[in-house]
Order: C-alpha cells, then sequence, then structure tokens
C-alpha cells in the first residue's frame, strides 16, 4: 500500500481522510488549524507539522482545499509540499478548482516532476462519511489507474475522463446542474406560495414529479422547514458559480442561466446567507419577493 | 355517469380524449381541424360541428387547447360555448394559461352560472397514451369532488389545489422546474464537451448523479443523439415561459434565472427550433458556443 | 380647429391637455377622478361626465391611460367612448401599451370606423409641462398629417414612423435604453462605492464622460442624494419592462440584458419603491449589495 | 524632466507613448514585437530590448498591456521590470485589470520598495491620439501628483481617486456603462426593426433624444452602416466585462444586467466577432433574432 498524505481536514476532508485511514493505508495528515487532525490521530494517522513533511512520508499527497489560492499556498514557500516531495511523487487535488486553475498546478508541478490528477467530488457531507461520493478524475490513464483504489475507499462511484483538467471540468458541470435545480426550485416554490398554495403542499408536489431529484426532494425539505444547517454551504457554491463563468468564458460557451444564477449567490453571499446551506438562497429570493 | 364534453384533440388532448371514452363516459368531442376527431369517433364519441353544439350535449365540457386566446375564442361567438351551455354546466380547462388568465375565464364563465375547475397537467404524451398525467386543480372543493373520478381516467396523480386558477399557478411550478432543468443540461453538457470531455460519456455520467431525474435521463438522449422528435415542443416551453415570467410579474416575484431562460427559448424559436422537441435548446446554446 | 377630447388627466395627462387648451383648440376632458378636471375647467375646458359624452362633442380624441386595460375600459361599455363616436372620429392613444395592444385597439375602432393614431411620447413631467416631448407616431401617414399641429403643442419632436403600432413600438426602444441606462448607472455606482470611492465623486466623474446622457447626469443626482421623488414612477418602469418582454417574445427578438433589468424592477416594485422615482432601484441594488 | 519608460505599444500604447515623447520626456520603449517601435524611434524614443533595459534607463515606467497575464509576465523574468528597476522607480499600470489584480501587481511592487499608481483610461483610438483620454488614478496621492503633468500629456481629464487599486475600480464602472449602453441599443433597435421600422430612421431618433450620448451617436453609425472596424476590439470588452463580474463578486456586489451582458458577448466572440468593434454585439443579436 502506498504512503499517504493528505492535506485539508475540513467538513468534507476530514471524513474523506478518516475513510482513508480506515482502509489501512499509512497515513500522515496536516491542517492549518491543528484541532481537525484530532480525529485522524485516533485513527491511527501521524499528524506533521507542514505540506513540506506530508510530502516527506508520502509516495501519494492528497489535498482537498477551499481554492486554488489555498492549493498554491500549500504548494509553495519554505514549508510547502514542494519543498519536501521527490521527484515521482503523485498529487490527487480533490479540491474544486476552475479547469484552468487545476492546469496550472499541474505544469508548475511537471517542472518538479511531480505526477498530478484533478479528481474532485460530487455529494456533499453525507456521502463524504460513506464513502459514497462521485469522483471524477484527470489526468494520465496509468496514474489514474495506480490510484483507483485508493479513489475507490472515499468514492462509490469512480470516473476517468481524460487529461488533466478534465476532472476539474466535469466537476463544474455537476455543480451548474446542482446550483440551477436550487434556484429552479426556490423560483417555482415563491411562484406557488405567492399564488396562495401551501408551501409544504407545493413542495410535495413538486418532489414527485418525474423531473424531480434526491436533490430536489433534500432541498424541499430545507425550504418548508426553513432549516438551513449547511450540508453545502453557500459561500462555496457562490465560489463555485464564479469557477464556472470563468470557465464558460475561457471556453467560450454562453452561460446565460447560469450567471443569472450566480449573481443571486452573490447577493445572497452578501446578505448574510453565507455559512448556511446553499438552499438558503430561497431566502433571498423570498425577500425580494416581499415574503420575509 | 355525467355527459362530457371535450374540445380540442391535438397532441395531448387527443389522447386525453380517448381515455374519457374508453372509460364509458358518453361523449361529445369538437376540434377545429376535423380529421382529429375520427380516432375518437372510432371510440364512440359523437363529433359536433361547434363548440355550441358541444355544450349542447354536455354536462361538464373540458378544453385542452394552445393558449388563453384559443380557450377566449372557443367560448365566444355565436357558435361558441357560451351559446349552448346552460347555467349549472362545469367547464374543465386543462390547457396551460397564467393564473390571471384562468381567472379571468372563470370569471366571464360566472356570469353564465357555470363553474370552472383549472386543471393543466404535467407529462407529455406518453403519459398522455397511458392515462398517467398529473393533474393539478383549481376550483370550488365540491366541484373538484364530482370530477374526481373523470379526471382520473386521465391522470394517476390527481392534486387539488384551491380556488380557482390555483391549478394554472402550480402548473407554471412544474414548468419552470422542467425548463429550467433543461438549459442547465445543456449549459452543463457545453462545458464538459468544450472542455475536451465525450458527449455520451458526459451524458451518462450527469444521468446517473442524485441530483438526476427521469426528464435529465431522457433528455440526455435526445442531446448525445441529436434527436428532437417532439414530446414536448419548444415552441409551447417558450410560451409558458412567457407565462411564468407575466406571473411572477403580476405577483411580485422576480425571477432571474428563468427570465434567462425564456430569452434563450425566444432566440432558438426564432431560429429555427420552434417545432423540435423543446431539448433543441442545447442546439442553440451549442451553436452560441461555436459548435455548430 | 377640430373639437377635441382628452381623456386620462394623471401626472403627464394633466400638462398635456393644458397645452391643448392654451394652444385654443375647443376642448371636452374627462378623469376617471373628477378633482383632476379642475385645472383644465379653469382654462376653458369643458368636463363631460364620461368617455361617451367627451366622445360627443370632439373629432378627436387623445387618451392618456396608465395600460392597456385603462384604454379598453374606457373603449367599452354603456358610457364608454365607443358608444358615443361616429363614424370619421380619430383617436389618438397616447399611453404606453404594446404594439400588439395598440393594434388590437386599433382593429377594433376600425369596426366602428373610427381611425386610430399611437403616439406614445418620451419625456416625463418636466417636457410634459413645457410642451416639449417626443411623440412616436404610427397610423396612416394622411391622419397623421392632419394631425401634426396638434400633438406639435405636446411635442417638441415629432416623428411618423408607419403603420398603425409603429409608435408603440418605438416608444418600447426608448424606455429600454432608459431602463438600461439606470440599471448600468446603478451597478458601476455600486462597483465604484463598494470599491472605497466616495459616491458623489464617482458619480461626477461618471456625468462627465462621453458615455454620460441628460439622462445620467440627471439620476446620479436623485442617487447621491437618495432623492427619489418621482419623476417617471419606477412601477411605470417596471410595466414598461414587462411591455418589452412580451414585445420581443411575438416579435422573436431576445433581450437578455432587458429582461434581466426587468426582474430587479420587479424585486423593487414589491420591496417597496413602487411609487418612487425608477432611479430608486439603485436602492435595491444596493441592497442586494448589503449597502442599506 | 523625469526619464520614463513606456511598454506595451499597441493601439493604444503607441500613440498614449508617441504624446510623451512630443512632451520632450527622455522617452525609453519596448514592445514584445519591435515593429511597433518604429514611429517612437522617429520621434526620438530609445528602442530598449527588454523591460529590465526599460527599467534601467527609466525613473518612471508606463505599462499599457492587454490583461494582468501580460502586466506580469513584463516584471517577471531575467529580462523582466523588476530585474533592472532600482528602488524609488514608479510604475504607472495604465491597463485594463480588475482591482485585486492591480494590488497583487502593487504588493509584489512593494516588496521591491517600487511604487505603482494605477491609472487607467477611458476613451478609445481617437482620443488617445489627441491626448484626450480620461484617466483615472489610485495610489499615493504624493506620487500622483508628481505625475500629474506626465499623466496630463496623455489625458484631458485626470482624477485621482485614492489608494492603490482605485483607478482600477473606476474603469471597471466606465466600462461597465460603455458595455451596457451597447447592449440596450442593439435591443432597441432589432425591437424597432423587427417591429417594422427602418433602422436608419430608428437610429437618428434614437440617437436624439435626452437618453443619447456621444457613445450612442458614434454607434448608431455602426450599425445602420453594418461597419464593425474596430475602435475597441469586442474581444478586449469581453474580457472587461469577465473583470467586472469577477470584481463584482470579491466586493459583493450582484450585477444581474452586466452578467447577462458578459455572456452576449462571450458568444459573440465564440461565434467570430472578436476583432471587431465591440458595436458588432448587434451582429449577434441580430442573428438570434434571425435576422442575419
Amino acid at each position: 500500500m502506498r504512503k499517504v498524505g493528505f492535506i485539508g481536514l475540513g467538513l468534507m476532508g476530514g471524513p474523506m481522510a478518516a475513510n482513508v485511514a480506515r482502509a489501512g493505508y499509512p497515513l500522515t495528515v496536516y491542517n492549518r488549524t491543528t484541532n481537525k487532525t484530532e480525529p485522524l490521530k485516533a485513527l491511527g494517522a501521524s499528524v506533521a507539522p507542514s505540506p513540506k513533511e506530508v510530502a516527506k512520508n508520502s509516495e501519494t499527497i492528497i489535498t482537498m482545499l477551499s481554492d486554488a489560492a489555498a492549493v498554491k499556498t500549500v504548494l509553495e514557500g519554505d514549508n510547502g509540499l514542494l519543498a519536501g516531495a521527490e521527484a515521482g511523487t503523485v498529487l490527487i487535488d480533490m479540491s474544486t478548482v476552475a479547469p484552468d486553475q487545476s492546469q496550472a498546478v499541474g505544469a508548475m508541478l511537471a517542472e518538479h516532476d511531480i505526477k498530478m490528477l484533478d479528481a474532485p467530488v460530487g455529494g456533499s457531507t453525507g456521502p463524504a462519511k460513506e464513502g459514497a461520493l462521485s469522483i471524477v478524475v484527470g489526468g494520465e490513464e496509468a496514474v489514474f489507474e495506480a490510484h483507483k483504489e485508493l479513489l475507490g475507499v472515499m468514492g462509490k462511484d469512480v470516473f476517468y475522463l481524460g487529461p488533466q483538467g478534465s476532472g476539474a471540468t466535469m466537476k463544474m458541470a455537476f455543480n451548474l446542474i446542482v446550483a440551477s435545480q436550487m434556484i429552479s426550485l426556490a423560483e417555482a416554490m415563491l411562484l406557488a406560495i405567492k399564488g396562495g398554495i401551501d408551501a409544504r403542499v407545493a413542495g410535495e408536489i413538486l418532489a414527485g414529479r418525474n423531473f424531480s431529484s434526491g436533490l430536489i426532494r433534500r432541498k424541499v425539505e430545507n425550504i418548508v422547514n426553513a432549516d438551513y444547517a449547511p450540508a453545502f454551504p453557500l459561500k462555496h457554491m457562490q465560489k463555485d458559480l464564479g469557477l464556472m463563468v470563468r470557465t464558460g468564458d475561457r471556453s467560450g460557451v454562453a452561460l446565460p442561466a447560469t450567471s443569472a444564477t450566480h449573481q443571486i449567490f452573490t447577493a445572497a453571499r452578501t446578505r448574510g446567507h453565507a455559512d448556511e446551506d446553499f438552499s438558503a438562497v430561497f431566502s433571498l429570493l423570498a425577500e425580494m419577493a416581499g415574503l420575509e
């Protein structure tokens, strides 16, 4: 079994790393705030004081960070991953970043003879705990094959998609549909509610149609109960929408619906919903409709 | 069993009326172009030469027409429904119209002591044939109860929602989500395709996620096979999006994502996709992305 | 001089009718609420108790009403204009309505051998008082020529554009640019303000560029002084945006920027800015940006 | 007179540098493609082989480049500006970049004790030649005062706005209004044209209203003559719209109208209008309206 490093033990990274530890991989972890490392220590992982020290102890390093800037910070500097990694090390970045950002990291790593997979995930905290994420992977196919089993302890469905950056691209497609479904559910519920229909009744009917999905069924509950405990924080979805718009801009794809959605999430983040679940975008639209 | 009239035997109305006939209701039908009445005649229905004659022979009349103007045309004039209907007749309008349009018809009927249910349907030609539509109903509850069985021969799920206009409102909510899901699928597929991912691979992965739906699974097939044979013509979805925007305008609900979607469907209708399936909105967006 | 009738003495219609009276035309006026007729009586106008009575006393009747429904109400019924107008009468509708709505009125009038000009105006209360409006006219050219002088007492620039409905179309184009300029000024000011630039400084600089206009210079003042006394009420601009979207829908013109603007004005109307000047759309966007 | 360097001699930078030379400043220039340096040589400027050599010969260096990546490229590396600049040098970046990008450059320069002004310009090639640009400046006020005269040879209106980054912010506000005015003019013209009004007639009327501007008057000519020779290339406006959206995202300002405009410019760039004038966005919208 390859020696694995894991950097970034947040809401998603924590349970993902725990699954790696439970699967028996020799594991070294690092997190900027050290209290997050406690549960991993309890599972037998070593805790390193820096990304550099993680790199020294690992053949494959997984990063699960908030954005491309955070990935860059982990790589660079005297205590950075690049200062400790030998040629031949493999980096699997599972963070959600734009394809061009992922490829820029890949190019930087290539100068140090470090291979890279971009392997972002679909699914929120629940599937992360159960090892039931969807993982979409870009990079060299041989490198993917060598890590398929490792990825399999975190995800139920693992897809190889092509050259480095392909995973990041596919993740954009995932979250585009998720964000759009959320905002269309919110707009539909508001038409119903302001048309005099009870929210719970409307939600139950919508949740049972052939256009419904697991996601819609869960988010109807959030709206009806006004319960926005974060499964996936709104500020993260807002960030991801910015990445989609950036990706469409670079690749020449006009995204009229997604960009409208992006702006509403920006307003929702600004007006106090940043740390709530992304379904709290309903609150912003309800407010604009004179309801809250 | 009540004597039933059915006006409007198009792609949806035809099979719906056939289900009414098969259930044994004494049925009189009318359609502007008479060749559409043949299959109903074969099922034992009487064919009337005008809405007025339908009204004379019916206790309950169902209309399934293209828009509010068509409903008005059927009601008014020397050969119109109102010229033949007695007080106490019930009209069930199953057309997709805006709530305020439905209520205006209801008010006009009330002057003639005719009761009205608005009962638009969810589902396209397949469920119409199988009697498996979703039907959302507004109007007096007693009138609804008296027609529940009749509605049940056309629809699997029949929901009573409240005062007249409530059904029309709920139908707006249905199609809002359907149109939005379609355009988000198109935008997501284009990000993937222009990012170098094979369309079929992308489609299969998207169709298997927890945000997928029966609708998405079907529409992925349309896109991947570039097959836009109409289950629901794009021009009808474009019309419905206009009704949603109108409804949001009147009830004070801002619909930023839906209105962006509306404009893209307008462009798609204008650029030759009017009579294709509404999933052909993908073609318009692909063209804007330089792909077609 | 032709005997003139004037129906609709609101913020715009009042001063317009006054200019007609001052020019010496024999004038009969009607307004739903009668107190608005006092200033006209003082200028020598006769006050009629109904549109029907206006019609009986007029060769040419001007309407300046809030929307197409109000125009229809004035025409129809026992006391309506059509009940009193002889064949050969001319109606000049100066209300802002959609082209298809204007043409529908024209068709209704044609059945009574009444000619129609659609002649909506550009400019708000100031130019209305000064007889300095812009007037855009559709209808038969001979009818236009016969009324050019009359229109000239209300407007400085009077343009003949073609068949009936052309004036309404051009008015859509006017207000589209006005609404868009307002929302872009608001978005630009907010970028500046949240970027740390003083609102007054930003406003003065913007007002002095080659992309500035008389409109922008005035609306900068409204924003900087947070003074939204209505020159043109926001609810009317919101209504007009709905008419533009309707017109684009019917004529097959996608209006992506205008429809986004429409939705923001809907939110602004809903959140208490309906009766303020339309520049109060800044307040709504500022609120969404966390500033108010 | 301070010794001045100028890097970036494109459509805008070329004439701006020429004005600096004509004003008598000792000038050293650099451009990636050397043929652009010929006109400057003819005006007495020295041509340097690299940004480093420019820096060695200059007390103040002006950059006028296509984007933030180009600025970074000029600064970094063995032949970069930073390799040749002494502490105390001043950099005036007149490129259009986002405020956060400008501030990142400022921070990088501060580590080398180099002061920075961000001083982007309003106006296209005409005003660049005439020294009649608008210049909006951020940075330390003393540094601004020391360079006011130099900026004055390029611009008629020079505004000091506050800390470094303020100029970049104000430039976002400028181009937001310009792009928005362009797309609203296009949408308005299309409503008129598809409503049966002659394009030239519509354009002349719009150009004469109180909402018109120097910009609108010029762009009406482009549309009416279908002449899209680039005064400001569409791809640059598309890029700038991306920067506005990025800036709104970071500072928490929802930009619903601007983001809709951004997407249309992306489609226009993708569909072959990249190097035409940005008024060619009309062609894209006309195509979507079935006209081209």
